[in-house]
């Protein structure tokens, strides 16, 4: 007699379907569960809300084909950063977007806007987009064992993205910047680390927009050498800014 | 009157095609300056060997459809990092191939190995397979304006693949590693440094696996609290390894 096969996948649970030590699945993950694992009442699985909140559950019962569990234990922040990486990108193509949430996401980003630049030579990502965007990042928190969802946003103009942004470090990807390593400043000590990058779109930021940014506090990072697509120099920068992390002991990576 | 139009184009030029003070374009490149550029004699272009320079042109004829220039000067090492970086990958899916040399290429790599490992779950990888890789990888060097072309490999152990690596700094991706930032050791002082990076395939190294990159001298780092894909890890730690450099005062990033 074999015992129940644990799933060795990450679910993903609404906050709203969450109510004291219960939850149940939506749709698609109940069929994951039920149908692809086969799961009966017993097995064990575990579950992230994607505000920080992953749930050690038992599968209950299979009603009518959604997946109700009982909440053995709660986990708060697990496969998170210790610090908080905000990513502000100058839109480029749609393929290059979906590189970029791909990779950022298992990275530990908290949120990426995608600000339409001068140079972008397109219109801001329309909710079709967007919403297909937030399925690779539900995805990729799935895969990676992050329990936070990013925020994904898109801002008409680099103006809009910085009247917005959060206080915080900022660094710029700039090949005429200093070859510099990002650290966190005395501003943030003792309090969780916030950085914010931004990088250009393909062809870059132009003039103005490269004043706007020094304006609001961005200091220029040179990448290299070499020269990267937008989606590589916001995965360097990203990767540059989690290790700041640990160098502060805070055990980021 | 205009003045002919500088392509902002790299060109692939093979070395056998130049000689002294002349180089001619194959097919493909000389019908990218000629026919999408309709670039006329005279006009000023950049070359490079892919062994390491950079050539500054000037388009002499259209020889039956064969762009023939002029060498004006050579630069050596442009785009080029001050150190060597090598990367050993557990063989993934050939999606995750081809993202991995797309990104890693720019990002300053000289060579890529991807070893048929336990759990890659397939065969090495077939000639059109590394044919258009190398492709991707040309477009790299042509895009991110480096002058050397990586080296691509496949083989069909993790042990061919470690009895065949070059003498160098050796890390390994590992989520049980010690969360450490990755230096240059005293060995390559003064000389320029050269680091091996080994990542494992989708579910990583097996036990035994891991022992032998022990045994050969691999330092585990841990790249964080997120589990990491074979491409996405495999970025990370050449970013870490790059930015190594430039804490050696090499200008490396």
């Amino acid at each position: 007699m074999r015992g129940p096969r644990r799933p060795d996948t990450l679910f993903w649970v609404d906050p709203a379907r969450i109510a004291g030590s219960r939850l149940s699945l939506d749709a698609v993950e109940s069929r994951h569960l039920l149908r692809v694992f086969r799961a009966e009442p017993g097995v064990l699985f575990e579950a992230t809300d994607g505000v920080g909140n992953r749930y050690h559950c038992r599968l209950a019962e299979d009603h009518h084909g959604e997946a109700r569990a009982e909440i053995l234990a709660r986990e708060s922040g697990s496969g998170e950063l210790s610090g908080t990486l905000h990513l502000l990108v100058g839109l480029p193509d749609y393929h290059a977007t979906e590189a970029i949430v791909e990779h950022a996401v298992p990275l530990g980003v908290s949120s990426i806007v995608f600000a339409v630049c001068r140079r972008s030579g397109r219109d801001e990502l329309g909710p079709a987009r967007l919403e297909r965007l937030k399925r690779i990042a539900v995805a990729g928190v799935k895969q990676s064992l992050r329990s936070r969802l990013p925020v994904l946003g898109t801002t008409p103009s680099l103006a809009t993205a910085l009247a917005a942004a959060h206080p915080s470090d900022r660094y710029v990807a700039d090949p005429a910047g200093v070859t510099a390593a990002i650290r966190t400043t005395d501003a943030n000590q003792g309090a969780q680390p916030i950085i914010t990058l931004a990088v250009g779109p393909p062809g870059g930021f132009e003039e103005g927009e490269g004043t706007e940014l020094r304006a609001s506090g961005f200091s220029p990072i040179c990448l290299g050498p070499s020269r990267l697509t937008t989606e590589t120099a916001s995965l360097a920068l990203l990767v540059l800014a989690r290790n700041s992390f640990v160098h502060r002991g805070l055990g980021g990576i």
